[in-house]
């Protein structure tokens, strides 16, 4: 059973305080933290006092408070570390460097040979492009405070394995500690699902919002959750797999092996097949680059050629009936279409989306939900793996340990 | 965004110490309360303290610890004061009266005419039964310390409104208001989704499981979901309305309008609909009392009816399809099938649905979950709606407000 504590609350109301000041985009006061998140100002004062002596916060000047005592500004302390985090997706490694205010310092990509890729490939590659990416921008490998690492597939958090047995080619792979030896940095390993749902707890549609839930649309499809304002996880640290749930039953074939799974439709491959079936004669199913389709599909859609928006169409039908099994069961406050092929298709996918959710859905739930499309600034999948190593330095700093306490010990730890 | 604080911790604990000692059925000692729910024996001894003084534990005789100081044996001290469960289904009222150890008192049901019932019928008529039941049992009014009353659909617990929406014929009816009045007790409203759950958290399969999930098969159907601990109930109380998410796409009609939905496939109802198409002469479907007609089909199966058996065969296939999507994507510990028509085709119910869910599910959720029949003795709705009256004494009895207090005033809260 999962048993919290008052050090659980501080640690919550710890990250609470950053979150807001991220969130402001500006410098904001200690009554500001304290109207934001509800925390008392006794609280805020010490929990700011905590992370500016941690050197997570500075001082950024003060503001009159018409006659009263002038008030300091906080905002968060770029200059105190580096975040890394790294996309391993099922057809590119995309990695982000982010100063600790989360500003982008650098990033790179590489096309993943789809399928025949093998682990130490996958870490050379990520070493290499970490290596790259903090050359590139100066940067001293010594302020890395943590490195973040999504995968597709399974993670099991306790063993620090990857169960990627969705996508067949690897099984019980060892990944955590093979990337751990290789980079010599702290490292969080987990998939996208949860990091993209990290990511917009921390720095976007989640913020303050007690059920989230994050639709990720890609190569593969599936769902992150934060309930009751936590991430959630589920028992084995699996959950999420709606990817793999029933659709159309005894429909399309599903690279899992099962019929008619909601990522044989609404999956990159997935809409592209619909797009075949509305024009056999569409180019662009067979692209090696599915960005490049999608996008391609995006600007049909919006010169309004039939078979695309005819795709387009089907494609929102099946996403909101898909949805709609998460929007009665869940009842969320805010469910966000994520990931590159959301963010190509835009718009009209969120119309067709919501449109057909509103025929699914019971009428409570889905008037209590707003659908959303992401609007973080950079790949989710990466800000949400740094944002893994951020709450992993936090956690450090309130026990003393690792790269918090400033040249500490190099622990591997998630 | 909701915060936890350290009362809630507080909260917590104290009702982990009592559900450890429902969940013992004989006395326990203080340090097997600390083993069984990992807290130290300093808390186990200022909270079983508080609940003795508050007359809810009492100790019921001494044992030797080996040359050690004798170590009280405690239990729940029935005596204290009696909570009322009650089940307002489609068909039937049902209500159990018990003591605060557990132990049914009395119980009432009456029929209820399908979609012939105003709200002012159903509040003279748990009113009538509560009476009954009191008076039968030689209870003695003053000494009830709350009724919890469960109505199907969806109930807004912010403005204690019930939204009978899915049934078409309440809409907006101030049902708590209404019962709270009549009857003069504390009074929790909420939905047998949600009761069920809490009657397995408190009292059955749910006890120290971190993630759970209660499907409730009956005239309707649904879901209710305790995630890392707690009741999950969603931005307006409207979580677990998984029956009418799709399964066939443009399947059976749903009575909510829609087609395809789990409920039209497996709800009482859907079942004898699926008898009716393997044996169309069969008398079961046309019997006005469904659950003698799935009791019926229960009897059937046993002898080995082919039509019967293909009916439950056809019956774990649609269900185990639908409760993998609930395993994929929420990872529980446990499942239970519950409510009135799977505890009647039992095991055979049970084992088919395990079959096709291990054919729809990942194997690592599906590996990872525990799929079970309700064991609860009575009536899990009627239990859990008298585990939120139970809930809310114990939320009084740290505040010092209403019947906790022994003769204050009687509060409607909820
Ligand atoms: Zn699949
Ligand atoms: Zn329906």
């Amino acid at each position: 059973m999962i048993r919290r504590t008052v050090r659980d609350i501080r640690r919550r109301n710890r990250s609470d305080v950053l979150q807001c000041t991220y969130a402001a985009g500006h410098p904001v006061n200690r009554q500001q933290i304290a109207a934001a998140t509800g925390l008392s100002t006794a609280t805020v004062a010490t929990l700011t006092g905590e992370l500016l002596a941690a050197g997570v916060l500075h001082e950024v000047g003060q503001e009159d408070s018409r006659g009263g005592r002038p008030r300091a500004r906080l905002s968060v302390n770029g200059a105190r570390g580096l975040l890394i985090g790294t996309d391993v997706s099922e057809d590119f490694v995309h990695i982000a460097l982010f100063d600790l205010a989360m500003r982008v310092r650098g990033t790179f990509e590489r096309p993943l040979d789809p399928g025949g890729s093998s682990p130490l490939d996958v870490v050379e590659l990520v070493a290499l492009g970490v290596d790259e990416v903090l050359r590139d921008s100066g940067a001293d490998r010594e302020r890395v405070l943590g490195i973040g690492v999504s995968v597709p597939g399974l993670v099991e958090k306790e063993h620090g394995v990857s169960l990627l047995s969705v996508y067949g080619h690897w099984e019980n792979v060892p990944l955590k500690a093979l990337l751990a030896e290789r980079l010599g940095f702290p490292l969080y390993l987990d998939n996208p699902l949860k990091a993209s749902t990290v990511a917009e707890l921390w720095f976007g549609a989640g913020r303050g919002v007690d059920n989230l839930v994050v639709v990720t649309l890609r190569t593969g499809v599936g769902v992150g959750m934060a309930l009751d304002g936590a991430l959630y996880r589920g028992v084995t640290n699996c959950a999420g797999e709606w990817g793999h749930t029933g659709l159309v039953r005894k429909g399309r074939g599903c690279r899992c092996g099962r019929l008619g799974c909601v990522e044989a439709y609404v999956s990159a491959p997935g809409i592209l097949q619909t797009l075949r079936e509305a024009d056999p004669h569409s180019p662009l199913p067979a692209l090696e680059d599915q960005r490049a389709a999608i996008a391609g599909l995006a600007e049909a859609v919006r010169r309004g050629e039939p078979a695309a928006v005819q795709a387009l169409e089907d494609t929102g039908d099946h996403l909101g009936a898909a949805v709609s099994t998460l929007i009665n069961t869940l009842n969320p406050r805010v469910l966000v279409l994520g990931d590159w092929t959301a963010q190509r298709l835009g718009e009209p996918l969120l119309d067709a989306t919501r449109a057909a959710a509103a025929r699914y859905a019971l009428a409570q739930p889905f008037n209590a939900v707003s659908m959303q499309l992401c609007r973080l600034p950079h790949n989710p999948v990466s800000m949400g793996a740094a944002a893994f190593a951020l709450e992993g330095f936090l956690a450090d700093l309130a026990s003393g340990a690792g790269r918090a306490g400033r040249g500490g010990a190099r622990p591997v730890r998630g």
